[in-house]
């Protein structure tokens, strides 16, 4: 290890407001990315179209050629659809390089409550990555997409699932790599940032409660389905969800006492 | 009241994958705009630059002319930024009706884990709007929006903070006002759907644990800053937190129970 690479700032991934939060470490820009649930995958439909479209996926970071890479190398994006789906089609009729998206993540850690509505703020971490999205066509590839995404639900899912997909399944999934030109993140955390002006207006002061509530989100206790016939709920989701739990709540709750920047 | 709207189908927001998912219906689609903490807003920033743009921003539905008007009613989306932010100027540049913009709003509500890979799926609750979008350049208007917003991250929070903006607060806001086109939402819920080829492999059912995880967004108890003197957290806040908790794990457990469609 010892390196750390980074995206290159580009005039598309330049974050310019409060610029002190931004990052452009490619670890954690995937890390981001890798653990939210729902990533926003923004295309143009095309020129008889005005509006740019979105479509909320699922997707994850990874390499088919170096599979051991960890979240701080270069890896591509690998998002899940619908054989059939728009974007689908638009990817594999795109020219050159492939269809130019935009995947955006954001998690809500905590509504961060001032004096005033304009000091007013969320804890945050959100990424974008800019790429060209092309459908995977080798078979092997799409199965490591597969494996990669379902695993990204819940760690161990797939080898726990029947697998492998019989010919139907695989015909009617398509998995989009998108290739990342440039990515960006941006994060907020810390308490409450409020101007001089008002923290020394005792009539404010003593009357606006300040502070954060913080923000996760929380995994409830596994419900089997009707037909399910193992007794009880295998450890790996079990421990996935007490895991995933205890993470989230405890970078909501510690974020909110990281120093705040500066300039806020 | 007793009036449905809907918004038009047209071949930007017609919803053609599980079809029987979609809603048009417009006070479904508003109240998962109002209820999503964050919006991605997608922009295309211009022809020197092939990739469209996402911006996390928060935002909410609602009517400056109309407002008593409820969710299910025409409603305008008012998004929230900084003066000289990328879109803030291209929406100020923008000819005719404004800047073409896509809003999504995606709620996840649980991981649904079926027997095999391609039979899992989310319960969630989506919506996109598409409009053009113009700066608000009215000042009762503007404060009307601020207000709202402000509202939508606790209720009753504007009253309770020292308002009303001054004028560099003002001047430093901006607020677009995106006028829809149309509207779309995909709401999965129920329970676990598989296919009878692997309900029937006993080796399959024997060994695969089939159900639901759900998952919410929870407020943690919230955290007073180190400058706050108000003794107690606000009943306004507490309900907040309270109201809210019990109404995301409700929904997202309730969901659980709803009979899944047909075709899955």
């Amino acid at each position: 290890m010892g390196r750390t690479l980074v995206y290159p700032k580009r005039s598309s991934n330049t974050v310019r407001r409060y610029s002190q939060r931004a990052t452009y470490d490619v670890r954690t820009i995937h890390s981001i990315i890798n653990s939210s649930q729902v990533l926003h995958v923004s295309f143009s439909p095309g020129p008889s179209d005005p509006f740019p479209a979105i479509l909320p996926m699922i997707g994850q970071m990874g390499s088919f050629e170096y599979p051991s890479a960890d979240l701080g190398e270069p890896l591509d994006c690998y998002l899940h659809g619908y054989v059939s789906a728009r974007i689908m089609n638009l990817a594999r009729n795109a020219e050159g390089e492939g269809l130019p998206v935009c995947i955006a993540a954001t998690k809500v850690d905590g509504l961060v409550l001032a004096l005033t509505p304009f000091s007013h703020s969320y804890n945050y971490r959100s990424a974008i990555l800019h790429g060209y999205a092309k459908l995977v066509t080798d078979e092997e590839e799409k199965l490591y997409a597969m494996k990669l995404i379902t695993d990204s639900v819940v760690p161990g899912r797939w080898d726990n699932s029947r697998v492998p997909p019989d010919g139907g399944e695989l015909a009617s999934t398509a998995i989009l790599k998108v290739k990342v030109v440039d990515g960006s993140g941006k994060i907020r955390d810390g308490g409450v940032s409020d101007e001089r002006k008002d923290k020394q207006n005792e009539e404010t002061t003593a009357r606006v409660w300040t502070g954060v509530v913080p923000v996760w989100e929380t995994f409830g206790e596994p419900i089997p389905s009707a037909e399910n016939r193992v007794k009880d709920v295998p450890e790996y989701i079990a421990s996935h969800v007490a895991r995933s739990n205890d993470r989230n709540r405890t970078y909501a709750v510690d974020a909110v006492k990281v120093e705040p920047p500066k300039e806020d």
